[in-house]
């Protein structure tokens, strides 16, 4: 799958700050709702930027790595929030969010240990009823990673038809902070005890299992890269990492975000597992972090160390770790703020007012 | 002025927990949407409680003590803003953001120097056009103190009777983070420096004439206070303060709180100078905090200190400081979220999801 990325044209960059500043108010006094009005200015090379039929994208799928016991969430749940995400009546976390601020919430199986009911309004884009256990080989084949990245720049296709040009993305599958965690550590090369949290809510005794078996994985993977791996064509290379540890959600969340990035959409990044993926994006194509606004903070450990590392400073800070791309659509309405503030403001001229500092 | 305020009852905090608890989510996944439900919930004394008629209270007035240069804005920006915000088309830094989240906007002449026509929008609570140069006096009598306090409780009353139940206070007032950095000097005993920020936009010159002009006016007080002052009957009490360095719009939003608290309605706090007048109003009446939300730190040097002293841990960090109300209508879909949540999320038990952690 190919993508092609450029960054946003710049020459539009003094106008726009130009704009922005002869706004009546004190100048900067606005704070990071000037600065998101440039970067969407920009993306869109628009001195009236606008957003439109925003979507929040939610990729689930099963993860083969928690037969290692690596999480709390007993794996059915997957399946169980997938469906009632798709066909509830707005009562799931992200539901709440989505219908508050006129979100379309799309709903994809990548790859859940279920057979969905046809017509429960869940977009069927199943690679397979969950990944393999990585713990001693690849959690899906490269060619399955490549069938991932279609996938989720389809789905993305699907939501700019539909009129969207602001989408976030975000993810139900149990286990997947653990990839997250290892992408982490290969794309971020941060000690890996540095990556792994609580995750949906793991008790010291399973961090310390959790860190147990994510170590062998890695030690069982680069044992194959450093020994036989030659013979077997590996080469250590971020789709070999991706594929290796990932789920096949969050790689067609990668998918998604290099293709709304192609488009010139705007990306609300969320949580720890979607910033995984952003950084693991960026790992294919740097450009596109020229995309992304990163939208929360969230709770678990290692956040803050890879938004570091993106250097990322995210709108919210809320203390989420829901994932489901809550945290993004939380952040919409500041978006949104700097969107009005650039159209709906008049200048210190059209409103009669002495400039101030 | 009198004003009754009572903690909210904590009888009912094990039902919210528990109702917070089973929603199906993760325990405390949702981090602070969480714990405001629950405060909400408290104040409504409510398992269901819902926001209603949101409304910004913008007062403005005029500072005497602007005579002595410690703002780069000039003074008739206070009136040509005031304007503005009442009968401009919404295009003002508060107004497109009162829009957006469906706030009715107040705006109150609290002693602003300058006749408005009639019919502009402006609602009439001036007091005189503007405070005395507290530098060698108090900027305001006791007697105009409690006609501020009055006159903020009766816009309240107001907004009460059009059924808000949830509101935010702005300020407009070229000269009022001075005012605002004395308060927090005798209210949170802080040294002066500390509390003295660049305003809408000091450079290093200013802040030090800013400082020098501050400093003498508390050299000044405290020579009363401590000389002739008993003869006079100065007592250095929380009024006298307010009264010596305040501003009529302080002053009325002190009152619009305390009265807002009174009637169990949620009071969202802006930045520094709200918070100033926050932290005056908890030392008139400390229960006012129990209804405080705080929405944003701003970028005043000081802030945060303020926010410290007062245990605030606020929403939003945007950088900004517009003052306006701005901050706190901002972080009103954060608010609204938490009130969602606790509303529209279903159970365990109803979504027929497995409960995990």
């Amino acid at each position: 799958m190919q993508f092609h990325i450029t960054p946003p044209d710049e020459t539009l960059r003094p106008e726009l700050q130009n704009k922005i500043d002869n706004l009546a108010k004190p100048r900067g006094s606005l704070g990071r709702l000037e600065e998101i009005a440039l970067r969407v200015g920009l993306i869109q090379q628009s001195l009236s930027p606008t957003l439109r039929a925003p979507e929040n994208i939610l990729f689930a799928a099963d993860h083969g790595i928690v037969a290692e016991g690596i999480t709390p969430t007993p794996k059915e749940v997957t399946w169980q929030q997938t469906l009632h995400f798709a066909c509830g009546s707005g009562g799931t976390g992200i539901g709440f969010l989505c219908r508050q601020h006129d979100f379309r919430l799309t709903v994809v199986d990548a790859g859940v240990d279920y057979d969905f009911p046809a017509g429960c309004g869940v977009v069927d884009r199943k690679i397979r009823r969950g990944t393999s256990n990585y713990l001693t080989g690849p959690a899906m084949t490269l060619d399955e990673l490549e069938k991932c990245l279609t996938a989720g720049a389809g789905v993305v296709d699907d939501a700019a038809a539909r009129g969207c040009n602001v989408v976030s993305f975000g993810e139900m599958g149990a286990g997947n902070t653990s990839s997250s965690a290892l992408w982490m550590h290969y794309f971020a090369g941060v000690p890996l005890e540095k990556c792994i949290g609580a995750g949906s809510g793991l008790d010291d005794a399973g961090m310390r299992h959790k860190l147990d078996v994510l170590s062998r994985a890695c030690k069982n993977y680069e044992f194959e890269l450093n020994g036989p791996g030659s013979a077997w064509n590996l080469d250590g290379g971020p789709r070999e990492v991706m594929a290796r540890f990932g789920g096949f959600e969050m790689a067609m969340a990668v998918g998604g975000m290099l293709r709304a990035a192609e488009r010139k959409m705007v990306i609300l990044v969320d949580g720890f597992i979607m910033t995984a993926c952003m950084l693991a994006a960026s790992r294919l194509h740097p450009n596109v972090l020229h995309y992304a606004i990163f939208a929360h903070e969230g709770d678990e450990r290692g956040h803050r160390l890879l938004l570091r590392e993106l250097k990322a400073d995210p709108i919210l800070s809320l203390g989420l770790r829901l994932g489901e791309g809550s945290g993004a659509v939380c952040a919409y309405p500041i978006v949104d703020s700097a969107v009005r503030m650039i159209n709906d403001m008049e200048s210190f001229a059209s409103a009669s007012v002495t400039k101030y500092f």
